[in-house]
């Protein structure tokens, strides 16, 4: 006697069991369960009225805010489609993902209303331009519009396989594409996430990670499951972080690696006092040992590694810990936990295989490209059936991320295939580089990209971020990486910078470097 | 882009990942992830030799050891259906049971191959009998036929809502109901197992729960999802289970509550040296908060109370603690446990209704029908459509069971409604009475039903087990529940008793008592 899988089952449950517990703090405003779910009815009636549909999209540019967090469940509950923009992105980004996926209502966040204003004779598909905060002519004001409507709406059927949200990848190399994730997709993912990261009643999770990427790696709806607290923050630094976390009683973050080495380097009085014990999931990139350890040992945190992609909704591997780990030094912990890990219990298959797509050996070395298979896999790319059947040929997703298999079953990801360096003939992992100069104790931040070389084909080139007050020069850095690693492997060159180009989610944009490394080249 | 929820899953992960963890101890056998799904393949290839093909039902009847387990994964990769028979139940129990579902195979241990060789004349549908253990003419040996065959067998597509097991009820009232529990069923019950007990890697899981009871409420799959050690033991009273606890460093085990009160009430000395923090599953019958008092107490165990019904897959509710119940006295917690709980993130809606099919209110007293429905709800009864559809009726699947719900939304058991005693029109639950009589210090089991009475319509008889070597006179016990409950709650009548009657999960056979007070009322 089957019922869809959605993650709004977490959402009628927790009215149901945990009304009275605290869902969102957000500044001043504290809603519990009851409180939060009726405004999403609310804004679900609203938006019917508005003539929203089943399988219409409606278009989300905001920070992490309760009103942005309530598009997660007033729009799915109505059989619509979220969207979800990456707020970092310029005008025109918007609008090609605007005109690309046609939304009916776009919502958007005091700070981004200037910039859709701009374009929006540009836009006549869309049929309301919501003001979530501050407003503008013509706009509609969400909490004026929110509160006109009682909490009922006509509830539509919904099947597990239709589409929750559509989430465009980051589109580093080509045109954003947009990540269909049905409801079944959210579900599985929630339910792995729990299982591998259980949550108590009363959990009190902060907001670090942008909800728009990935659906916030689907904690959007797993701290809800959990009866736990969703605690935003305005703004990610690292004093910042430490105040929310000893104000709100924090237990509990997502953060990218760059995200993470931020909060690990902050203010050292602030780290004195800081809550210990914070369990942190990283994932997005491969974090740095140096990073896991320093966050470990500095903040007193716990560090969980996941892997995973938008088109995987996204968790697909943890970084489990077993039972003989306890017997690890600091260093072996850390190193282990820089792994991106095994299959979660819910992910479905996993495998790393060669261009003949056969399972390389677990042997810690020969490189091969992880593809997935299994419920949380994506239902397609939108409005893209050939890009869609490219990455899913043969029933699997082709991640494009390069890894290896190691005697013990874990996978660590040594890059994405088109991020790794071949010299004479060798791969180089920009991956494995990154990591050795990390462990440098003056070295803050890392990329490491190829550069065309005369003789090797491609040269490893190293672009540094020094940590305030700390020194090192390019010989030094060379020096270590030459006691660490073989001869080939040894960057060519290091570039010290104030600060790396990174995406939204704190993902280092190699392409960037690539052209300023071009650029120099040619001068 | 789905693949099928399946149970067999978390096998083929196992393997993966887990290949060379301990996965079965069965005395002197201790077998690895590796070897133990080796041997399924090799048992799903002789199977298939001998004609079993999909949607076939295989019976077996066997204590729990590891060729008992195996069929919980052999027999299900094949499409068919698992068929395991409750072994304390007579001949003329499984005739009825084995002509219900015809199964191609029929696999027994040692201890059943008399009772069932007695019955084979009668049973020329069955085209092959295994012995498990031991052997008779006739009968395939087990071991050898496995031996035979390699790992290999042709894998067929297998559906998430194929039927995976058939559970017989216990048939307390009428003939035992073949209950079809889909892959997705069991899948779902164990992922909402995992979100709840958080099971780690290295887990080591005692055997003390009968694996044929509603799949040994799933942790056939659960344990080897977690990637922990299935620990099997021969015989379960309070000294053998101490023993195999502190001999295989046992981390969790599940139990109905009288076999609780049997291992709470073991050797002092044994008591005294057994290891601490063991977690324990309680579900099968609601457990005084005496029972749980008593465990947490004396072993130093931690208790979670669970309730489902075969019907469920079986786990529907979970005792949940709150951060706040960190507050409370042992005597509160104890009662605070011996409450059913909340809805399983995964189980789907349950709802605690009158006779009009409306939810009563949440005031801890008035007493309704427990319903739910979702995804851990069983296909139906095989070969019982008309049984299937009134306990499915609109939708919801009707448990029998008599609750009401506490103003913070935890639903307690008061009796199955058959069971409620109606005194003077007053309901006097058999469970509230048995409650507060194990809270007596002398007395270590009890049971309440009713007997007729001429000016109350019925009136309810203690029917009481002393502890060892203490004593209580009929007059004691009544004043003690005089002293804590309403008058017309007092037992008109205790029955001392050396044991009670029960079924081989360890539930008090009312039926049986109402049999035996007849009697005594007729002499």
């Amino acid at each position: 006697m089957d019922v869809p899988l959605t993650p709004l089952e977490f959402a009628r449950r927790a009215r149901r069991i945990y009304p009275k517990r605290e869902a969102v703090v957000d500044g001043a405003l504290r809603l519990n369960y009851a409180q939060f779910l009726d405004r999403c009815d609310r804004w679900s009636a609203a938006l019917q009225e508005l003539g929203v549909a089943h399988g219409d999209r409606v278009v989300v540019i905001s920070p992490n805010t309760h009103s942005m967090l309530e598009q997660f469940y007033a729009v799915p509950q109505l059989g619509a489609i979220v969207v979800p923009l990456n707020y970092r992105l310029t005008g025109a980004d918007f609008k090609y993902m605007i005109e690309h996926c046609t939304p009916t209502v776009v919502c958007a966040h005091a700070d981004y209303i200037d910039t859709l204003e701009a374009l929006r004779p540009e836009l006549s598909g869309v049929r309301h331009f919501v003001a979530l905060t501050g407003g503008a002519p013509g706009w509609l004001d969400y909490e004026a519009t929110l509160a006109a409507h009682p909490p009922q709406f006509r509830r539509p059927e919904i099947a597990e396989d239709d589409v929750l949200s559509i989430n465009y990848t980051s589109g580093t190399t080509s045109r954003p594409k947009g990540v269909m994730i049905t409801h079944r997709n959210a579900w599985a993912n929630t339910v792995g996430s729990l299982m591998h990261n259980p949550m108590q009643v009363g959990e009190r999770y902060l907001w670090t990670l942008p909800m728009f990427h990935a659906n916030g790696w689907t904690f959007t709806w797993t701290v809800t499951a959990a009866g736990g607290t969703h605690v935003c923050i305005a703004k990610v630094d690292a004093a910042a972080v430490y105040a929310q976390v000893n104000r709100e009683s924090v237990t509990m973050l997502c953060a990218a690696p760059t995200v993470l080495i931020g909060i690990a380097n902050g203010p050292e009085e602030g780290r004195r006092t800081l809550r210990r014990g914070v369990r942190v999931i990283t994932a997005g990139a491969p974090p740095a040992a140096a990073t896991i350890k320093r966050v470990e040992g500095e903040l007193g945190w716990v560090v969980t590694q996941m892997y995973g992609l938008t088109e995987t909704a996204p968790m697909i591997l943890v970084c489990e810990m077993r039972p003989e780990d306890a017997a690890l030094s600091a260093d072996e912990r850390a190193a282990h936990k820089a792994r991106q890990g095994v299959e979660l219990i819910s992910s479905g298959e996993l495998k790393v295989v060669d261009e003949h797509d056969n399972e390389v050996p677990a042997d810690g070395a020969t490189l091969g490209e992880i593809v997935v298979r299994g419920n949380v896999v994506m239902k397609g790319y939108y409005k893209d059936p050939q890009a869609s059947a490219t990455a899913l040929r043969g029933g699997w997703f082709h991640t494009g991320d390069a890894a290896v298999v190691h005697p013990d079953g874990y996978v660590e990801i040594r890059d994405r295939f088109k991020d790794v360096i071949i010299s004479g003939g060798e791969n180089i992992s920009s991956i494995e580089l990154e990591g050795v100069l990390l462990a440098h104790p003056a070295v803050m931040e890392a990329a490491v990209v190829g550069m065309a070389h005369e003789k090797w084909g491609e040269t490893p080139v190293a672009h540094v971020v020094l940590r305030a007050g700390a020194q090192a020069s390019e010989e030094q850095l060379r020096l270590h990486c030459r006691e660490r690693l073989a001869g080939f492997k040894v960057p060519s060159a290091v570039h010290f910078v104030n600060e790396l180009p990174k995406t939204a989610t704190g993902k280092i944009q190699k392409y960037v470097l690539r052209k300023q490394q071009s650029a120099i080249h040619r001068q």
